[in-house]
């Protein structure tokens, strides 16, 4: 099987491909060949499968045609221009979130009209499709209302993904991640940065801040349950889905409060004590207005797996990032 | 005020033109200019206000360019590729209702860069942007699950609508039409076509075919209110929305026997009995998976009013093209 990782660069799509080369299969079919595209060259993975390093600009739409040559098996789609990025430049969000994702859609779309065609196709969509006013507890089917300019783009795609999949154009799984907690790698200055600093910068022996009270809550997964979600939804058997494409992903509800219990449990007080809280009322604004927990009962349903505890979460940081070892221990 | 309406030669524009003309203001405002569009020249209006007729391919991006370049004060944007053909021609559907849709609100972003300009603007939506499986009743933050392109298309552009307006490029209301009832004119082939035609064709002294059994329920607004509820979008306070800009209008859910009940209380059993029974399962495996009824409390509280009775709805019809008279009476 051909796989086509489209955002391969991030640090999703790096510890996909890690996963993917593991493996060695998807659904049980070897993996024969893996074409890594992302804005700059991905760096060349290790492993025996042979590989295309490609440096891919979506807003282009002779990019898709390029990277749908090959008719991949099984394609990841999982490039996007943040939210924050999204945000502050309306025309480069809108021409790789939406123009970008419906160019590789219409790509693959127009490759089957040459002979039959319809690859997997695996969307990372993202909570950002909800914002206030929502219920305490998101259900499967609330209407998607975007505080964002990224939100809007993952909304379309998700409705894209869907109308591409009923006519049978491609094979498409759109999944809603949580937001990815613990985040490696440097602090950086998205408003939801310190969901993941209160943990990885004490767990390095370094202090972070907290911009908001401790009850504020919200919706998680690790990195390797992001990982396990797109394996899923790569392996599936998509006729379960019916025409409802898009699903969101079971992450854990947990407060921040309740964050740093757990890092108190896993690394003591004086971790915890490295927590500096400098209330910072633009930030807990934006924060108010985000989704804090979800049913998610239709991706359970279908097999989907989330982390099983937020201490579970910091131990997978722990054992995938810091070598099994927390600072000063 | 100046005002434009895109899809003006259609069934509900030429009402609208009519109701315009009629008022000869919206909001207190009187209305200094008009110019219709269409992607026929739309027929001239009467009436003393100055009018411009506009051939439109709304695929073209200058298109919207020029219509937008007077900077309107209120826009109307009615035009679409009906489902039916929207559905068998992707790319037809694509790009008029998703590209064009954008092409007008893009025209809009860009001439606000120039000086500020934010202007209202109606944009007709429509129940298609849901499907089965739906819950008896849709509530007001019932999710997007179109079954075709066309409300694929039409749930994209009430996403953008609303990051438009969010970010204050544009002042928009966008506005899920039930079906109308009684649709004037010929019979047409659309799906839907029965649920006018059982009462337009009897009142006429003709024959109606019925592919569905009595117990179909369905969601119904006369042209007169789909009217009234565009004159009430382009009136209203939309600081009352918040950032959700997109309301399912307030319309009757009847069941297609109640339809003919009221049908014999208005015109006699004469007029029902030219309704032939022709079971089509195809017509009717359509029809089972279309909203049968909404809640519509938000629109409803924020001052929109539908038809009383489907009673009202023939009456309207009696009234408004048939000038009173029923067939054989």
């Amino acid at each position: 099987m051909k796989v086509l990782i489209v955002g391969a660069a991030g640090m999703v799509g790096r510890k996909l491909v890690a996963a993917l080369l593991a493996a060695g299969q998807v659904g049980g079919k070897a993996i024969t060949s893996l074409t890594l595209a992302d804005v700059v060259e991905p760096s060349p993975p290790g492993g025996a499968v042979p590989h295309t390093l490609v440096a891919a600009d979506l807003a282009d739409p002779a990019t898709a045609s390029r990277l749908v040559a090959d008719r991949p098996d099984l394609i990841f789609h999982l490039a996007a221009i943040v939210s924050g990025e999204a945000e502050a430049d309306f025309d480069k969000g809108y021409a790789i979130n939406l123009d970008g994702t419906r160019h590789l859609f219409e790509a693959i779309r127009l490759a089957g009209q040459a002979r039959p065609y319809c690859p997997r196709l695996v969307f990372t969509s993202s909570i950002a499709v909800f914002g206030e006013p929502l219920p305490a507890v998101i259900g499967d089917s609330h209407e998607h209302t975007p505080l964002t300019s990224y939100g809007t783009q993952k909304a379309i795609g998700e409705l894209l993904l869907a109308d591409y999949s009923r006519h049978g154009f491609l094979d498409g799984v759109g999944i809603r991640l949580p937001t990815i907690a613990v985040r490696p790698g440097k602090p950086n200055k998205a408003a939801s940065g310190f969901f993941s600093g209160i943990i990885r910068e004490p767990l390095a022996g370094l202090e972070a801040v907290l911009p908001v009270p401790d009850s504020v809550r919200h919706w998680f997964a690790s990195p390797r349950a992001a990982v396990g979600f797109l394996l899923h939804a790569a392996a599936m058997d998509t006729s379960l889905l019916g025409h409802q494409r898009n699903l969101s992903m079971p992450g854990l509800a947990v407060t921040v409060g309740e964050q740093i219990a757990a890092l108190e449990r896993v690394a003591g007080p004086g971790a915890v004590a490295l927590i500096r809280r400098e209330p910072d009322a633009t930030i807990a604004g934006i924060v108010a207005g985000w989704p804090k927990a979800f049913a998610a009962d239709r991706a359970r349903a279908l097999g989907f797996v989330g982390d099983a505890s937020f201490d579970e979460i910091i131990a997978i940081h722990i054992a995938d990032e810091l070598g099994g070892r927390i600072a000063g221990r």
